[in-house]
């Protein structure tokens, strides 16, 4: 059965050779799979050339204009509207075909262009930035919100563990998440205004809400959801990125330091090569923006083309929640 | 020359007994410093039987009760007036002798204690609790407030950005010392309501300041100093040494699957060993609270023998402050 197509995106990342590539791949590799290309067509369809796929499954549509990231975000959105991510979004918003879309794109104007152009799914709520973080179990742990919205309500960190579970249900087969607010001691009445009125909201929920939690277990895996408001979720994700970073390198300088022998490296060149895969925050496609009338995966900026075919994965699992 | 006293908490530490040996140690190892402890004084004594220092140098005040980290900060402060930490803090105010405390209590009643006890240096302000990390290129970097103080308003953060500055200056030896504000991205106009406010006030400042900066640099060394609201910098944190320990744990248990024979993990547990103790927040002693009418070093609750050796010797430098 061939579901709903999926739209990518074709000029928001820093390859998009690769990851034109990776749109070809794609169609050779996943069955039951349409795609809707946004972006140069000329361009698209050289870099395809050659490649074998069947054509009947990819429609391009022309875009001539391309926002980079030193585009504002908003700005980007009202004057580029033949950009391939403009173009992207509004065919998302007026074509039932289409589920879900792919962007590698400026992650600003991916977020405003969702709210401007595509439209928010309810106008009270906030769309979130989710986040899917490799736990210590092997599993995964949902981030939500990791950096789309700041200066939060009570209500919208609410919504927030809402499309998380959703997600998590769905998307990751986790029938009954664990969600925990994210705040600076586990006790109950530790945290800021915001989060107090959050707790209560939570704690009153249909959701599995276990309380407060603290960054220091953010990896651990006890929770599958971490709520947050955006400022403080991008602290903590942004923060994870930078110590795994830091402490890989000071690891692997100081065995280098205290090998004895220059093949003593060998076996640690493959343990790093695995712990790098262990900590891909990309493994597992990009951070899904949910709450917009459709959702969007926004993949990193540095997407290639494995990242399509991991992408397009999670969004074919996206498109049926 | 003999400067001020520095008085200690004998009884906040999981470890007392390893603590008031270090009291011992200190005494014998560090000329020039006397000290002034508070807890259960039988104890304390029976404890420091045998052991050879000067016991001129030191001045025990009895004190019965132990403040827990089962306490409610402020209920403790207010109930407990026998405790180490609350006798302490009434003999650091009233004794110009004194000139500072060290604390490896319950870090809410510390700081409680501090206000409710001791006194702000100011009214409009708020103290703040600045940790000293170790950054990749080999020195420190302040963070303030790293968790004493939530709900912010602008001028709190540009008066931890002040502190900090001094500390730097005057205690890390480093004189121009680089301020960043914890923000979501590093262009002037990206943060959430406060930390536009608060950028304002850093940039109009005399401060040396660098602007936002995101936490995934905090480990870097660009700056001497990350300013933050206490809820966020509490997260950035504990996501450090989460993060730190999930990464470590996952390249040890890596290297040992990857490691072909049982005498290649003699080295790495030499690197693993050398890792933990560059990573050890603790090496420079504990974290200070400033802003109080006198300054209090809060160790770590594990806090041992080694720990009154690193405190004392920062304490004398914050004394000189």
């Amino acid at each position: 059965m061939v579901g709903k197509k999926i739209l990518i995106d074709a000029f928001g990342s820093d390859n998009p050779d690769s990851f034109i590539q990776g749109i070809a791949r794609v169609l050779r590799e996943t069955e039951g799979v349409n795609l809707v290309v946004t972006g140069n067509k000329e361009y698209i369809e050289n870099q395809l050339i050659g490649e074998d796929f069947d054509k009947n499954r990819l429609e391009i549509i022309h875009a001539e204009q391309i926002i980079t990231n030193d585009d504002y975000p908003v700005e980007a959105i009202r004057k580029k509207r033949n950009s391939s991510l403009c173009v992207g979004l509004e065919a998302l918003k007026k074509r039932d075909d289409i589920g879900c879309m792919i962007s590698a794109g400026n992650t600003g104007a991916v977020i405003a262009g969702a709210v401007l152009l595509l439209g928010r799914a309810s106008s009270q709520d906030r769309p979130t930035l989710l986040t899917i973080l490799p736990n210590d179990k092997g599993g995964f742990t949902c981030l939500a919100d990791c950096g789309a919205n700041v200066d939060c309500k009570p209500h919208h960190l609410l919504k927030f563990g809402e499309y998380a579970t959703e997600y998590c249900q769905k998307v990751l087969a986790i029938e009954n998440p664990k969600v925990g607010l994210l705040s600076v001691g586990t006790e109950d009445k530790k945290g800021n205004a915001l989060t107090k009125e959050a707790f209560a909201l939570l704690k009153q929920s249909n959701l599995n809400f276990a309380g407060n939690m603290e960054s220091n277990t953010a990896l651990s895996g006890d929770v599958d959801i971490i709520v947050a408001d955006g400022f403080w979720g991008n602290v903590l994700l942004k923060s994870i990125e930078g110590t795994a970073k830091s402490v890989a390198t000071r690891m692997f300088n100081l065995l280098k330091k205290h090998a004895e022998k220059e093949s003593d490296m060998l076996f640690v060149k493959r343990a790093i090569k695995e712990l790098m895969s262990l900590l891909d925050f990309t493994s597992q496609g990009g951070a899904i923006l949910l709450g917009a009338k459709k959702p969007i995966v926004k993949a990193h900026g540095s997407a290639n083309e494995e990242t399509v075919i991991n992408t397009v994965k999670q969004a074919i699992k996206i498109c049926n929640m």
